[in-house]
């Protein structure tokens, strides 16, 4: 093989939104796998608001991405090298390939996926990490019970739109916020009961209006004012799961903590951090029944895909803008 | 009858701290009582943080209380008239008696104490509401196990030295959070295992040297800047117990959210807030023991008893200034 891979690798620590000064953009020739190890040429890459969080220094869930390494990034691939019997050339899997072209990786950490190319993007999705968060973050943390009422921000993102999902598959009465009349628009196809378009409406207002008997659930995604208004609105014993933050990853001033925890005090309501990876030994049990759902069209999903690796830098900054439709990812290259 | 009830009455929703002006103090002839009801000459006056909560306007666990009534109080006193058949004249009772001299009370929701005059500061102590808050905060929401590490603040209050010493009987690990040098002398002697001083030590590094492994459970009285460095301090899967927040309770410029909120996230740890309204049909489980442990010197409790109705409005700002040592109450008359 002396074919070059291409890598974005983290230059700097960035300060507010990363741009592409933190980034270096290195070449390498990919080597041949070792014992154990398969080498995997990138098709697409997923992008996630957690990948922000990964940039940072500092404790956190997993180590920070250090200066001068290949950016973290869960990916799906071809196996193009193999010397793992687990896999074979022509196998499509799913691993933290990063972001880059092809990933060198010992066999036993990935998954392999029994689809056709052109359902990847999928196990990017509703069958990968957004999915498996939406599913257990809900269920396992948000415990939701028929006739109760969920709300969840970020409603049209990934993990948003499979939360909603599955909470009316459950019985529940959902309500998402989301950025924009489109997005909202989203909201209604897929099932929502109602939608909050945080950029025209006073969102403690329409919650108010849209859960007269206060919110059971509430699934957090972005943190800040928006937290700050479903707290402001709970019913008692609520349940407020905390996913994400994204409004606040790119602060440069510090997160703003919610002034409204003391409804959890009025409201004997509690207030848990979720994170997906506590959940891999447990994948297959959401995955089944979200299979099911996706083929009996009770569970949709969108990808918004991005042609191209060279686009990473700008790309990556459609999360925060809110300007990805659907699940963000890059396509590298094809099958 | 024709003996006067001198009462506090609030005059005003304070703003910040409640000064004399919030008060009108009004005399009126005591009455007889009608069927069901007794007549109860108020002997200790019990003043807890929750009073600011309750003079304010807005949805809590209880209604505000009305402008122009009787201040919100617990209080324990002696029946001088009785047509309700559970209690005689001689009886001594708890209830809510508010900030007056007698109290006019149907018999039914009143607590039987059968006890000598001199012991019934101990029943608003641990016995009590604090006690009682204590006990299920602790064990009910808390969840400690022996080998935790567990953090409270408001360390030398009638709640959080409670919690401390039940967190020592169960096994764990106890750090008090406390201002000034008095209370931090009191904590040891109460076999606290350390003391920090938040006046004069900076409250994160503290709790991260006396807390290696992180905190498993964070039992919160205070709010405010010693919440955001007891989350910083978490361990994973950690409880936070939200029981109060005193140092937000008079700010004049809204509350401060715990910005460290994140480390939920990060730590799949639990914040949830407790009323002890909740556990009144459990209070039996927590009392047995809990009488049992002050037999046996296990469980030690102090009273600050200032003398005299008329000191009030002074007397109930020194929670706020931390100036009372030990749960704090007046004194109104004697037996």
């Amino acid at each position: 093989m002396s074919t070059v891979n291409h890598q974005f690798r983290l230059a700097a620590r960035p300060v507010g939104l990363p741009d592409r000064s933190v980034w270096s953009q290195t070449e390498e020739p990919i080597g041949e796998p070792k014992d154990g190890e398969v080498l995997v040429k990138v098709l697409y890459i997923s992008l996630d608001p957690a990948m922000r969080g990964w940039m940072n220094d500092g404790k956190s869930y997993i180590p920070p991405v250090a200066i001068g390494a290949v950016m973290r990034a869960l990916g799906a691939g071809k196996v193009i090298a193999s010397k793992f019997g687990g896999l074979a050339v022509g196998d499509y899997v799913g691993g933290m390939f990063g972001v880059q072209e092809y990933s060198m990786a010992p066999g036993k950490g990935l998954n392999k996926i029994d689809a056709p190319a052109d359902k990847l993007p999928v196990y990017l999705s509703a069958l990968g990490m957004p999915g498996l968060t939406a599913y257990f973050g809900l269920l396992d943390v948000g415990k939701p019970e028929a006739g109760n009422t969920v709300v969840v921000s970020g409603a049209a993102g990934s993990v948003g739109s499979i939360v909603g999902q599955i909470a009316k598959i459950k019985g529940c009465a959902v309500i998402g916020i989301a950025g924009g009349a489109e997005k909202c628009k989203y909201l209604a196809e897929i099932g929502f009961d109602a939608a909050i378009d945080y950029k025209t409406e006073n969102v403690f207002e329409s919650l108010r209006r849209h859960c007269p008997k206060g919110i059971d659930v509430y699934f957090d995604n972005v943190g800040g004012d928006t937290l700050d208004a479903a707290l402001a609105n709970l019913a008692l014993r609520a349940r407020v799961v905390i996913c994400g933050a994204i409004s606040q990853y790119n602060s440069t001033t510090g997160v703003k903590g919610p002034s409204n925890y003391l409804s959890l005090l009025v409201n004997r309501a509690r207030m848990e951090g979720m994170v997906v990876l506590d959940y891999m030994a447990r994948a297959g049990e959401a995955l089944v029944p979200m299979s099911q759902w996706l083929k009996e069209g009770k569970l949709k999903t969108r990808e918004h895909i991005v042609d191209g690796i060279n686009t990473f830098p700008e790309t990556l900054l459609m999360l925060f803008n809110g300007q990805n439709q659907g699940k963000l990812m890059i396509k590298v290259a094809g099958d």
